[in-house]
C-alpha cells in the first residue's frame, strides 16, 4: 500500500521523493516529501489505495501521514491506551497543521516526513519553513518502543519514579510536540507537548504516566493575549480538576526558566509530568482536553496580530529573544537533551524546535521604560494572568 | 586610581559609562565602556595616573585594561606561576585585539569590560561587534579564585585528577579565550583558550595543570589555509615536544565533535588538558608558545580572504554553520556548561562565543559535489593536514 500511495503521489504531484531502506541494512527507514507531497495526499490518495476501506473506518485520511502502527492493529484493540494515544496525537497534529496552513497568505503547506526507527516505532514530522506568516513551524508525532538505557532509568527515578536500577527496561513512548515561530514579532511563539509513557518492570508489572504542557513566548507583551491564552488552558484543566491549573501553571514558570539569565522563556502556560491519577482513562481525557485547547488558545492571537506593522527594531528584538529560546532548548530542556543523547535519535525532528534565525548581542539590555523592557519585567517576575 | 582613570576617560572621550556596586551589596562589581573608551585608554590615561610609575615598570600600558591582580602584588613575586600566567594572558589578549582591530576597514575598536567577582578575582572581556571585517569577536581574560564545589571536583576526578571527594577545595584558575566570527564567509572562525589551574588539597598539597587549544572553523575549505594553520600550531608544539602535535591534533578532532550530527565543528587544530609534565616552567613555556602562535596561524587567513566577494548563498551557508557552532557550544562544550552551571558566573563573558547571527533549516543538506559538500566531507572525516 505504501508503494502504491507513494507512486501515485509521485505521478500526480511530481514533487515527491521517496527514500526507504530495508531493515536488513540496519538503517532507519525514512520518507521525504516536499510541502506539496504528503501534506495533501490524504484527500486524493486513499480513494485509490487498496487499503482504503480500512483507512476509512479509522478515518485516518485526515492525518498528515499514515499512523506509525499498522491500521489493522490500531483497529484491533481500540481500548489499548497506546492505540488511543496514537490516534489522538495524529488527530491533534493534523488539526493544528491545517489551522496554521489556513493562516498563510501564499498557501504555504507543511512538508511531511514519515520516518521509521530501526529499534521500533517511528514518527511523522511536519515542518513549514519560510512561510509568510510562519517563519518556522514544526509539529511532530512519535510512537516509539525500545529498551530504556540505565541512564534514562536513573533520570526517571530521580524524578520519583520507582524503576529498577542498572538494567535495561522495555518502554513505549508516544507524543505530539510543536514549536511555532511566526515571522511577525507581534505574534508570540507557542510550544506544546503531550506524551504517554509505559515501562515494563522486571516483575512483569507496568509503570505508566502522562506528561505535557503548552506555553507561550511573546516578543511584545499584550496582556489581553496572555490572559486569553491562560484562561483557555485553565478551562481545559478545570474540566478535570480545579487544582490542576494553579499547580501546573507554577510548574511551567519553574521549568521554562533560563537559570543563567534568571529570566523565564516566556509568559508560561501549563507544564506537568508523572500524571497517573486517578485512572488511565481520566488522565487520557485530561491530556486530550489540554491538547484540544491549543488551537483556541493560540490561533486567535495569530489572527489578531499577524498583520500589525513592524520595523527593523522589532525584528532585531525578536531575533535576540529567539537566541534565548535556543539557549533554553539546548542547555536546559530535558526532552531535547534526552533526545540528543539517545543514540539513533532523529535529531532533525528534535531540533526542528530551533528558530530559522537567532541573534546574540553582547550585553544587550533594553531600556526599562521601553516595550521591550516591559516584557523583560514580566519574564523576570512571572505573574498570575487570571 | 580607578576613579581617576574613569573620570579622565569619561571627560576626554565622552562615551564611557561606569557602574560599580560595593561589596556590601553582595553584587559583583562591573565596569562598562564603549569601544572608544577603555580600548584606547592606555596610551593617554596612564601618564596622568598617580600609579603610573608602577604600571610603567610592569609595562601594563599595552594591556586592554588593568590586570586583575594589584600591580604591586604582580611586581612583588614575578616567579609565582599565577602572576606569570596573568601577565602572559593579558599580553596575548592585547596583541590579538590590536591585530584584529588593524584589519577593520572603518577603525572599529574593541569594547572593554573589566569586571570583578565577589568570590575573588575577575576578568577583562573585550568584544568587537558589528565590525566590517569581524561580525563578532570576543577575547576574554579571567583570573579567578574561590572554592571548587564538590560537583566540579567530581568532574575533574572523572578526568583522572586525584582530588578529594565530597568537600569544597580552594582553587585558582586563569586563562585567555577567544572566538572570532568574521563577516566574510571565506574567512574562517577561530577559537582558542589557554588556561592554568591550581587546587589546594586538604593535606596542604597543591595540584596544578595547564590546558588549552586553538581550532579553526572554515565555512569554505581552502586546503592551503588549513595546512598553514596546522603547520603553525605544529611548529609551536615541536619546539617543546614532537609528540605533542599528533597527540593534541587527535584530541582536538575528538573534542570538537558534534555527536548528534556525527560531524566535527571545523578542521580542528590542537586541544589538550591536564598538562603537568615535565615541570611547571616547561608547561608554561609550551602554553605560551601555543598562545603566541595564534596570530601567525590566523591573521594571514584574514588578510588573504577578507576581500573575496560573496553572495546570499555563501552567507546563508555561513549562518547555517554558525547554527552548528551554537549547538556545539551550548550542548557539548565543557567550558560553557561548567561556566553556565556555576552560580554567579558572568554569563555575558561565557556567551560572547555565540555568533551575532545563526540559522537553522530543517533537513538542510548541501549537494555532495558543491563547495559546501566538500567542506562537509572533511568535517565528517577529519584528515591530516601535514
Amino acid at each position: 500500500m505504501n508503494i502504491l500511495r507513494h507512486a501515485f503521489t509521485l505521478v500526480s504531484l511530481g514533487t515527491y521523493n521517496v527514500g526507504r531502506r530495508t531493515k536488513i541494512q540496519h538503517v532507519r527507514g525514512f520518507v521525504l516529501g516536499t510541502g506539496l507531497g504528503l501534506a495533501t495526499f490524504a484527500s486524493v490518495t486513499y480513494a485509490h489505495a487498496e487499503a482504503a476501506k480500512v483507512n476509512r473506518v479509522l478515518n485516518v485520511s485526515k492525518f498528515m501521514a499514515e499512523p506509525i502502527t499498522d491500521a489493522k492493529q490500531l483497529l484491533g484493540d481500540k481500548d489499548d491506551m497506546r492505540h488511543r494515544m496514537e490516534l489522538m496525537i495524529m488527530d491533534i497534529q493534523a488539526d493544528f497543521c491545517r489551522a496554521l496552513e489556513a493562516e498563510e497568505f501564499g498557501g504555504q503547506k507543511f512538508k511531511v516526513d514519515r520516518w521509521l526507527r530501526e529499534e521500533g516505532g517511528g514518527g511523522v514530522t511536519c515542518v513549514l519553513q519560510d512561510g509568510d506568516v510562519f517563519e518556522k513551524a514544526g509539529v511532530n508525532v512519535s510512537v516509539v518502543t525500545g529498551m530504556l538505557p540505565p541512564a534514562a532509568v536513573q533520570q526517571m527515578r530521580a524524578r520519583g519514579k520507582e524503576l529498577t536500577m542498572g538494567v535495561k527496561l522495555p518502554f513505549f513512548a508516544s507524543g505530539v510536540s510543536a514549536v511555532i515561530h511566526p515571522r511577525n514579532p507581534h505574534v508570540p511563539t507557542i510550544h506544546f507537548n503531550y506524551r504517554y509513557f509505559e515501562v515494563q518492570m522486571p516483575d512483569g508489572k507496568k509503570q505508566w504516566w502522562f506528561g505535557g504542557g503548552t506555553d507561550l513566548t511573546p516578543y511584545y507583551l499584550d496582556e489581553r493575549d496572555a490572559r486569553h491564552f491562560h484562561k483557555t488552558l485553565k478551562s481545559a484543566c478545570d474540566e478535570h480538576d480545579t487544582s490542576y491549573y494553579p499547580k501546573f501553571k507554577k510548574w511551567c514558570d519553574e521549568y521554562f526558566h533560563i537559570k543563567h539569565r534568571n529570566e523565564c522563556r516566556g509568559v508560561g502556560g501549563i507544564f506537568f509530568d508523572d500524571v497517573d491519577e486517578p485512572s488511565p482513562n481520566a488522565c487520557f481525557d485530561f491530556v486530550t482536553s489540554c491538547a484540544r485547547a491549543v488551537i483556541p488558545s493560540y490561533m486567535p492571537l495569530v489572527q489578531k496580530n499577524k498583520n500589525i506593522e513592524y520595523g527593523t527594531n522589532e525584528r532585531q528584538w525578536q531575533l535576540l529573544r529567539r537566541g534565548r529560546y535556543v539557549e533554553f532548548n539546548l542547555i536546559y530542556d530535558r526532552g531535547t537533551k534526552f533526545g540528543l543523547y539517545t543514540p539513533g535519535a532523529r535529531y532533525e525532528s528534535i531540533l526542528m524546535s530551533l528558530p530559522l534565525h537567532a541573534r546574540w548581542e553582547y550585553m544587550h539590555a533594553p531600556k526599562e521604560t521601553s516595550k521591550e523592557g516591559a516584557l523583560m519585567k514580566v519574564l523576570q517576575n512571572p505573574k498570575d494572568w487570571i
